[in-house]
């Protein structure tokens, strides 16, 4: 089990300085949509000059023209970079094919798939793929009508795997004995904390257990 | 007949120059995607501080996280922001809320979009429905094969459409002939035209038999 902590919303310095506190917790660190689309690839590259050792994922969610967002985020410093699993199938391809050029990861977010989308996805055997409760969704009340471990499709085990969406402390033991080898995002659950570092520790006691050798 | 001009994948001193030069033949300047990813809000603050009067659609392609970013674009400057035709149902209806309580607008990307999707969408009465052929679907060869009036749909003249994607100056007549009301939206023809001056000067000239009293 590893460690996504995805910051979002957050003044850029903010962000940098929260991220810096607490990277030792996170086997990723997320460079949030919301960050890249208000302080542009900058915040990609600040976090990367700030955080030389660390794992980071761009949330750039391309929708279209792959290749120049992807090797955008690659360049500002990004170890992965997200496409959409609803953009057309040239899109996703291309984020493919430039993460294997350039020896990164990329992460296909399921937002809004249908579960037919998610089973032509799966013939992209070295993506991620992020399965994912909407903010929207969430804000509408939509997170608490299933547990966090039921919303994991049946493929999971044959994937690499990262969940997102208002997960919190107490959903990681299900999730963990499900499926040991799954990448946690955790967001607001840690940078919207009281005490942000204490909670970051708090999640990676909390996945301790389920951590295997070898990661996604 | 409307022209909205979207500029894409340059340096934002280039785009805001560029901008400044051809505004007085666009109904609509359009900072697109790339430069939101790459520069941030940033583009959109620096496009309206250089073009007080222009309309600015700021094309953030939202698929989550719908208030956040869409209050980013109107407090930036635009006049107009876009959400993905295939996010969750609770991120379009937010955008919508939000260009309402702003008094802004919304435009529904429908990339990648069912024909069902698109008519479950045509609820939106006030928005501006972008039917869009993807760059990357254009790159892999996918423009060629019909006539950009064909991908006009069925309900098109029962909404405000804006089409996008590889249009050229021969696509003008047909487009106008079947919808005097279309936005078309231009990029590369006019953006990496030799003169791109000249090349808008050409589209509005085509577009003028069409022009309606009441856009958009």
């Amino acid at each position: 089990m590893q460690l996504q902590i995805a910051l979002d919303r957050l003044a850029l310095d903010d962000a940098i300085q929260l991220a810096r506190s607490i990277q030792y917790y996170a086997d990723w660190i997320e460079v949030g949509t919301s960050l890249i689309k208000e302080f542009g690839m900058e915040s990609v590259r600040r976090m990367r000059q700030a955080l030389p050792t660390a794992r980071i994922l761009a949330d750039v969610k391309t929708n279209d023209n792959a290749r120049y967002e992807f090797e955008l985020c690659y360049t500002a410093g990004a170890d992965a970079a997200t496409v959409m699993g609803t953009a057309p199938g040239a899109t996703i391809e291309t984020c493919v094919a430039v993460a294997r050029e350039r020896g990164k990861e990329v992460m296909i977010d399921l937002l809004a798939t249908s579960s037919e989308r998610q089973r032509e996805l799966l013939k992209y055997r070295e993506a991620i793929f992020g399965v994912h409760v909407s903010k929207d969704v969430q804000e509408a009340g939509g997170k608490g009508t299933a547990s966090m471990v039921s919303r994991l499709p049946d493929w999971a085990a044959e994937r690499s795997v990262a969940i997102a969406g208002g997960i919190s402390l107490d959903d990681i033991p299900a999730l963990g004995a499900r499926l040991p080898n799954l990448t946690v995002i955790v967001g607001t659950a840690i940078t919207g904390a009281s005490d942000p570092i204490a909670s970051a520790h708090k999640f990676a006691l909390a996945l301790e257990p389920y951590r295997q050798l070898k990661g996604r």
